[in-house]
């Protein structure tokens, strides 16, 4: 049996960039993070991926001559073709950063440069909650929703870098709420974190509930705090848990009568909500799906955490040169 | 130059079967129809399919032993790994019929098995609106609606048969209208040719419009006379028409944030409505699309009109000898 070849695989946060080596089964060998201090501009960000990556591969005791190749992943908005952030919320003030081509030239290494939420998924498909699944929808539930679609192996990028912009499905016309998009009814303005704490504001302007004298965790209302609130029994809490729930169904729904995936995943932080919310998730497929692709997809949280990320973006660089 | 290889494709519908030669580059060289007769039952139905395929050669001056691969199309329910009809709303009362191996045992010929919609989207992908397109989603317009979608060259069937069931991905929430299948808040409950005049009808009820001493093309109200009263300028029927464009525009935007295809097609009997509607709907989609791909999707009306099934299905056929 051949050695096995190492990856080393970036995920670029707005807060933090996190690297580690990993090896052709998906194992991580080592797990690093370093500030992105986006603000510092985006010279000293590309300048601090090289370094993440190289910390990543010392941690691992290994030099970056055991390494094959490296993937970066990073927030949008981007283009996957030429390898470019083109103009990033998350990461301002950057700008058209060349994000591919400046890693490669640096560590003269096979670089692959994803989405970061599709490199979660891929992560997810290759080591984690989609393990031996063919095909998988990957839906990350935080401040806002991102979303992944792994099929035939790989990401599907879309022609003009959007597949899997599942967040921005539109599940609503009459009376739409607005999307930090700028857009309106779109799932992410539903069912996000931030939404979820949103709407329960809302609902307690004119009812009762047990969240009005909660102690909060974060010194403001959090969606932890929801789910705490409904797992207490709290009925506004419960009606918030159990509406996110359907609308998690319907974007679920959505995909299975477009994509017809294997498995469809949530991850992110909203999934601490833990298996109560998965089955109520699960509870609202039959409403609204096929019953086929209702009885048949699994419907699974992730496993690999924050890892996600830069595990998948491992995966994006063993592409590169495992056919 | 070697000679051209010929296929077969046949496209079965609810009542009448399409079938003809089609060369490798998508020119159909003949063009038949049989009855398909649903309610003489299966047996009846998988011959009418083996003499509409003999037929079909013999119209061109071949000979069985000329094709190399035949492909057919049907409605579903379906089980495309299997290659049977299941339980078809639109073939009662055929049930679990083994449409390609029958097909094959009786021809002795590879034999390709798609869903008619799916079907119709390779034909427009191969050779009508989508040529010369890397990906594409097909929505097929008609009493309901179909869709299907064309990724690295082949059809994106799902791992379940459902994938591209486009008309049945959720749209509204608050108010949804009920869908033939069943369910609510299905884009085909907004904007099939059925549901035009069930809306038009709806609000007919309680405003003036034309339509009321409309000369009726069809003995009572179809989306032809909405479609037409909306070009004189009739307010409610324009209003109608606009609103199937935004619902269009709506389910298109959906694919974007989800295949983000090259191009989008529009095919099916609705289309009549011509080259204003077309524009309706690409009006719509900055409202609801990102700007992107908004601006870089292509928005097309499908070209081959009722032969898209046939020639898709011999573009399936042909996926089995051509790699």
């Amino acid at each position: 049996m051949s050695p096995q070849r190492l990856y080393i695989g970036l995920d670029v946060g707005g807060t933090s960039m996190k690297a580690g080596v990993v090896d052709d089964n998906g194992h991580a060998h080592s797990g690093i993070s370093l500030p992105t201090e986006p603000h510092k501009g985006q010279q000293h960000g590309l300048d601090t991926m090289c370094a993440a990556i190289r910390q990543a591969a010392a941690e691992a005791g290994l030099t970056m001559a055991d390494i094959v190749a490296v993937g970066v992943a990073t927030p949008g908005t981007m283009d996957l073709k030429t390898g470019y952030i083109l103009d990033p919320p998350n990461l301002k003030p950057w700008r058209d950063v060349p994000v591919r081509d400046y890693v490669r030239s640096q560590l003269h290494l096979p670089t692959a440069f994803q989405n970061d939420a599709n490199a979660a998924a891929m992560g997810e498909y290759w080591a984690g909650a989609g393990r031996g699944y063919h095909s998988l929808v990957f839906f990350t539930l935080g401040t806002g929703i991102g979303g992944g679609i792994i099929l035939n192996g790989a990401v599907l990028e879309g022609e003009h870098s959007h597949g899997g912009e599942l967040g921005h499905v539109k599940i609503e016309m009459t009376n739409p709420r607005l999307c930090g998009c700028g857009k309106v009814g779109c799932l992410e303005a539903y069912a996000s974190a931030t939404q979820v704490v949103k709407r329960a504001r809302e609902a307690m302007a004119s009812h009762k509930s047990l969240l009005h004298d909660w102690p909060l965790t974060d010194g403001e209302l959090s969606a932890k705090d929801v789910f705490d609130a409904a797992d207490k029994g709290d009925a506004l809490a419960e009606q918030i848990v159990d509406e996110t729930a359907y609308y998690l169904a319907l974007g679920a729904s959505n995909v299975m009568h477009t994509i017809d995936p294997d498995a469809i995943v949530f991850g992110g932080g909203m999934i601490a909500a833990g298996e109560p919310f998965l089955e109520r998730i699960r509870r609202h497929i039959p409403r609204v799906a096929f019953p086929v692709p209702a009885a048949r997809t699994q419907i699974r949280f992730a496993t690999l955490g924050s890892d996600a990320g830069f595990i998948g973006a491992a995966a994006c660089a063993r592409a590169l040169v495992v056919k």
